[in-house]
């Protein structure tokens, strides 16, 4: 098989864990796997140069935040290749140029373009294992570009894409995808397989591990994705078109979304556009709204109910406030004391009494339910916070997922 | 006029040191000039580079050495150029590789073959400041490499030869290059200039501030070398051509060479090429002979005396043993406690006398010269390393060189 294996920041953050790394590529290597590596900085790094380019201005320069960032993964990436060597086995790094990553001209958060994997495909015939330094590719200038928060994961994915690679394994310090969070339900279970879109609905259980933007490049590139620990031998969870999953459960996992606030607003004028207007004047301060709800009263004001993430309540009360002050909008209440609870299962589609289970679940432990929606492969109910933990366990019950 | 200035590790050392690089580049922007940066890594980052390495193997491969090293420069390059930025000064980093400078394949200690300039034209037409991390090139793969110790002067020097620069700055903590040296000497004066042959010459008093290498790249460039302090706005030593400098003094300073080492050998047989065979066995293990006197007796055996670097004379013993047990050398004796103190001048060229002063005060001193050597610009004498201050102030003395 050919295997790619990104390891992140943690996995390779001193000289004793890429060791450790070494002896986990060399294992596969020994399995007689092809293996291209895709290393993040030694945690601590990227943070330190951050630091220091921070001390000079608030806004550095973004072509030069690349130049400076990038040094990290090159570090890491030729400390493991001298670690591979030194116990015998041919290695050679790569910056993302030397690994062909062509990314637009978007500094630090530039979009991968596409990928001239000849010289990998060549190190890898001649056979050497191949370490990229990840989070970073040019652009058509030839100048250095990095990829954003996850920029290695992307990496990483983009690389097993164009590699046609069997796997990409991206390690961190979590065994993988759990049923729910573990520290709120000892009982969660490491799910063995979950589908691209069932990850995507569960992104805040994978938050610690994967960012949606990495399984959503996945999905497209038809990449399997597995996520586990550097620092144990458990088999990971593998994330995979659904067709790949024989078995599937009716409900896969259960998300909790704390830190959410609901805006409530009454009196909203009758005006066509009035919500569009609301909602374009809120994406422009990149406030993102997660549920609507929207009801018509008989006297032509419309009630308009939606959720923001709470550390975005700040920039929306803004917003929301010259609404009110040109009297378009009568009232405008907040509620910072709720919270998310979310079930999903790709079974749903095919299963129905899912979503009902979940209410009559909540009505049995006495949860008023403030919202709801749902979407083909899961149900979101808004609660008040202080019964998120019992919310979640009762469902993770009900639906049986210790099983 | 172009000018390139070249920043060492202590004056890039940490986030003030490169505020305060930013400021002098200001500086000579303001007055009209444009300016091509060289910077080393923050002093302390490449052992620190080289520390991590070691962990793994005493012999780390040394392509990914270059990989590993070449990233500090590239560090302060881009934390420089965000400084200025922040200034409000256009500014580009550059890497090696964009710098244009091409160099052999002998990784950690690679030569500058050829330097493509026109990226750094391009951006200093565009009125940018340009900013090269030094010590690095890439080779016809495209894999970087390293130029070794000294390799950011060299760097300055060839950039600077390239683009024609009127002016190549070699910034240290060091305000330039002084008679002798001043902790042995307090009345030492620093040169206003000194042509590239008597720097050359004079190697142990520059030691702290520039390498041979990059002089004599300087030479056969025709590079005007100052070198002055980051840490002071003293004016610092012009290194120029001979023609360039009006009054040539008849000496312009005292080197002092301690921890020599004096090689004796007696009854060296007398057959065609034993010299040889026992210099080139010496050159094998790097050991650098300096002064060489041979003796040829009347009973057919040959005397020789040599010198070597003290750090040099246990490899040399280990050889000269050889030898001594084949019977090609009757008798070895190492002398440690000597030094050589050397007079150099262009003024000598056209004066005589020069040598024999420089006798005479050794007598006047009472100190024995155990050894002598010559060339057209340096007199170089052998002591006693008891007397090497002594001897030194006495010369200096003599020669007025304090005034």
């Amino acid at each position: 098989m050919l295997i790619v294996q990104k390891y992140g920041g943690t996995s390779v953050g001193d000289i004793e864990r890429i060791q450790n790394v070494a002896e986990r590529v060399v294992k596969t290597v020994n399995e007689g796997h092809q293996v291209v590596v895709v290393v993040s900085a030694m945690s601590g790094e990227t943070n330190k140069l951050v630091g220091y380019a921070e001390a000079f201005t608030a806004t550095p320069v973004k072509e030069e935040m690349d130049m400076l960032l990038s040094s990290g993964e090159r570090v890491t990436a030729s400390l493991l290749s001298i670690a591979l060597n030194a116990m015998g086995y041919q290695a050679t790094s790569m910056s993302g140029r030397r690994a062909g990553i062509m990314t637009d001209a978007v500094h630090t958060k530039a979009r991968i373009e596409s990928i001239d994997a000849s010289s990998m495909i060549n190190a890898l015939h001649d056979g050497s294992v191949v370490i990229i330094a990840g989070f970073q590719g040019v652009n058509s200038d030839g100048r250095v570009t990095t990829l954003g928060r996850g920029g290695s994961d992307l990496s990483a994915v983009a690389i097993a894409g164009a590699l046609h690679a069997d796997l990409c394994e991206i390690y961190t310090d979590v065994e993988g995808i759990y049923t729910t969070d573990p520290r709120i339900e000892p009982k969660a279970k490491k799910m063995e397989k979950i589908s691209y879109e069932e990850m995507l609905e569960l992104a805040s259980l994978g938050a610690k591990v994967l960012q949606n933007r990495s399984v959503e490049l996945a999905k497209k590139l038809n990449v399997n994705l597995v996520t586990r620990s550097s620092f144990s031998d458990a088999e990971g969870t593998l994330i995979t078109k659904e067709e790949n999953i024989m078995e599937q459960a009716l409900v896969s996992g259960i998300a909790l979304d704390k830190k959410q606030s609901r805006i409530s607003l009454e009196g909203v004028v009758d005006r066509p556009g009035i919500a569009s207007d609301i909602f374009i004047a809120l994406a422009d301060k990149s406030v993102n709204i997660d549920m609507i709800i929207q009801t018509s009263g008989h006297d032509g004001t419309t009630s308009m109910d939606f959720t923001v993430s709470g550390d975005e309540l700040h920039d929306a009360k803004n917003i929301i406030d010259t609404f009110v002050a040109n009297n378009e909008v009568q009232k405008a209440s907040y509620d910072e004391g709720i919270c998310k609870v979310s079930i999903v299962g790709v079974g749903m589609k095919s299963h129905t009494g899912v979503a009902a289970k979940a209410f009559s679940t909540m009505a049995k432990e006495n949860i008023n339910i403030l919202m709801i929606s749902t979407s083909e492969i899961k149900v979101s109910m808004v609660i008040e916070e202080k019964y998120a933990e019992l919310a979640v366990r009762a469902l993770h019950d009900v639906y049986e997922l210790d099983r």
